[in-house]
């Protein structure tokens, strides 16, 4: 057997030990995560230096060191998400759906972990100590390959984490790191059909496309947002601007963060000049179609860090478009017409639809769900924020007393 | 564009315009089917009777032409199934999660179609009914992939399908048919990510085997189930036979259907004769370990029709057996001990679980639910027995007054 292939055999053997563990084991193993974590900051602080000097070394731009680059600080802020994530109820048991039938049978679909999760990641450190700790919340084992530039940092992080399972008697494989290297490794990681319930990209394009062309193992990708603002006819100007302003720009890196801005032509001229204004008074340049050129001074064409500006003709101008050029992530309108912000309920097709409200309340914190594993931009199995219940499937459960089928 | 693309593309069209279309609408065009079938039962038969010459001459065995026969009472029961979808509640628009978060913000998870689904399947013409009345219950387009040997009956009842859709106001393209020929166009159909949500195979294993190594669309697999049930020591020995005989010949060719027993080797000498008698009485053939062997005579080893019998060394031993060799199906337990029926349900890792009842109950007519589109066999989105529920998925919708993000 292959290194790939007998790291994840071991998670599966160690999944199943997992799965019947209780609250209270599962907790005090992320607790211990937490204070470990704390405890052997040096080390891993000294593992990052190292992760840092090499990227350096390679002229690797500033954007991606700052990712990379963890300080105390930032060791604290990783402990107390697992912290967190330790006080957010157990997903695993949630009785999903229940019934005693005719002849006696009581029959439920309860809640259970999924097995072992595959997390493929880039950058940041504190993906692994997150993922890690939802995975395990859930009652998964999982297999972790981040990046090749964060490998002596994340071989650090890991070192904690499979202590603190041991100390508290989880298996210790239920947590287990590919070594960095080529893609060869996490093609051979994708193929494990056997082992591997679920495979979960995140970072760039590249890397989820690659990771979607290759796998044979189910995908839950978290992939690129390109999110609308849809301001109808006879809308709150004040509104739509501020909820423009804020889900362009208050974390503009973000995948629902919004893109595209689409303006009934009906009521454009008055809609139009005072949102973009507030835009570019946020310090946003704002590309324009002819339309909206034609109303608004000074919106040019073509830029780098744009917003796009599209008048359209009504609500169902903008469904199409937002039916042909978005992404299925977070799609807003902002409107005081009853029918049709009940139409924009009922007709896009996206993960999070949204009703004179920015964007970027599309969060597991934000509705209250708690850590996010990512933002989940397909259909199956579980669509937008992804916390503890979408790294959970279900079983059904038959209670009897003899009976037998008719 | 090739002609799967094309008619992908229409699908997708379709299921745009069918999402927001309320039950009144879709059932109308459900009745309208099944009123269509009967309407038509000659069309229909004169058709299957094309299909059943030439696959008589090409020599197929007689149970194929079994499974695609129809007649005048098989197409009245084809009726009555679309019938009964109709009356089955809407699984569209049920509020799965709701919250008003701090901020007033409304969120609610609410269920919605899939989008397009791609059936892909052989010889028994129901399911080109059954599929696609599911399917239109729940909202979705389907794109229907049958047996090259049905090819004629299907195409008749599709004739009636898209005339009723027609007729009743709902697109016409809501219900695809590929026409019948290679395995390319299954290729093909699998690559449309752009526009197929989900693929759902049905059919032998070659079948689903290919469409989960040719897939880059999602893939819900209906596979082979190998069932077992374990009779614990100190079980019931009256209920383990009733148990076995029932899971085993009720119906050997389900998926539920039992394929392994299992017995406590602490208490096999009392449990298994009885038991294997119970099996040999009722028409089956018994494939026994040495251990079974030794305590039960006439028990042979190698035979066709079987049931394979193993003494077990207790409940962990048991566990194992059904890790190691289960399909992850169904796997029931027979037993007096309270914790060692929680562990069954606790430590078993497949579809469902059934303590002291038969493995055949695992059904959606059986569980309430009403017609199933299959048995799903992975982890992913849905498990189990599966109907208008696991054709759905959710999105998210929240409702603001202009809230944005601190």
């Amino acid at each position: 057997m292959s290194e790939v292939a007998t790291l994840c055999a071991r998670a599966r053997v160690a999944a199943r030990q997992l799965a019947p563990r209780d609250r209270a084991a599962k907790d005090a193993a992320l607790s211990a995560i937490a204070e470990g974590l704390r405890a052997r900051t040096a080390d891993v602080l000294a593992a990052n230096a190292l992760d840092l000097e090499e990227a350096r070394a390679r002229g690797t731009s500033s954007a991606l060191l700052d990712r990379l680059a963890l300080d105390p600080g930032r060791v604290s802020q990783m402990a107390n998400a697992v912290a967190q994530i330790a006080r957010l109820s157990d997903p695993v048991g949630h009785v999903l759906f229940e019934s005693t039938r005719p002849n006696g049978v009581h029959v439920r679909r309860v809640s259970v972990p999924l097995g072992v999760v595959a997390m493929i990641y880039e950058a940041r450190p504190n993906v692994t100590t997150d993922a890690s700790a939802l995975c395990l919340k859930a009652g998964n084992a999982v297999v972790l390959r981040g990046g090749s530039e964060a490998a002596r940092s994340n071989a650090a992080i890991h070192a904690v984490i499979a202590d603190a399972l041991d100390a508290c008697g989880l298996p210790r494989d239920a947590v287990q790191m590919l070594p960095p290297g080529n893609r060869d490794a996490i093609r051979e990681l994708l193929q494990q059909t056997e082992t591997v319930d679920l495979a979960i990209p995140r970072g760039g394009e590249g890397l989820i496309r690659f990771v979607q062309e290759n796998a044979r193992v189910p995908v839950i990708a978290h992939a690129k947002g390109v999110c609308h603002l849809y301001v109808d006819a006879g809308a709150d100007v004040e509104m739509a601007a501020r909820i423009a302003v804020n889900a362009k720009l208050q974390r503009p890196s973000a995948c629902n963060a919004l893109e595209c801005l689409l303006v009934d032509a009906k009521d454009a001229s008055r809609v139009l000049p005072p949102v973009v204004r507030a835009l570019i008074d946020g310090g946003c340049e704002v590309r324009g179609c002819e339309r909206t050129r034609a109303l608004v001074q000074g919106v040019k064409q073509y830029l780098d860090r744009v917003i796009a500006v599209r008048v359209v003709d009504g609500i169902d101008a903008a469904l199409d478009h937002v039916a042909r050029f978005g992404s299925g992530h977070t799609e807003a309108i902002c409107t005081r017409d009853v029918g049709h912000a009940e139409r924009w309920r009922h007709e896009v097709d996206a993960a999070c639809v949204v009703v004179n409200a920015s964007t970027r309340l599309h969060d597991g914190g934000e509705f209250g769900m708690g850590a996010e594993i990512g933002t989940a931009t397909g259909k199956l199995h579980w669509r937008g924020t992804m916390g503890l219940q979408g790294l959970t499937t279900f079983q059904w459960v038959v209670d009897g007393d003899g009976q037998v089928r008719a």
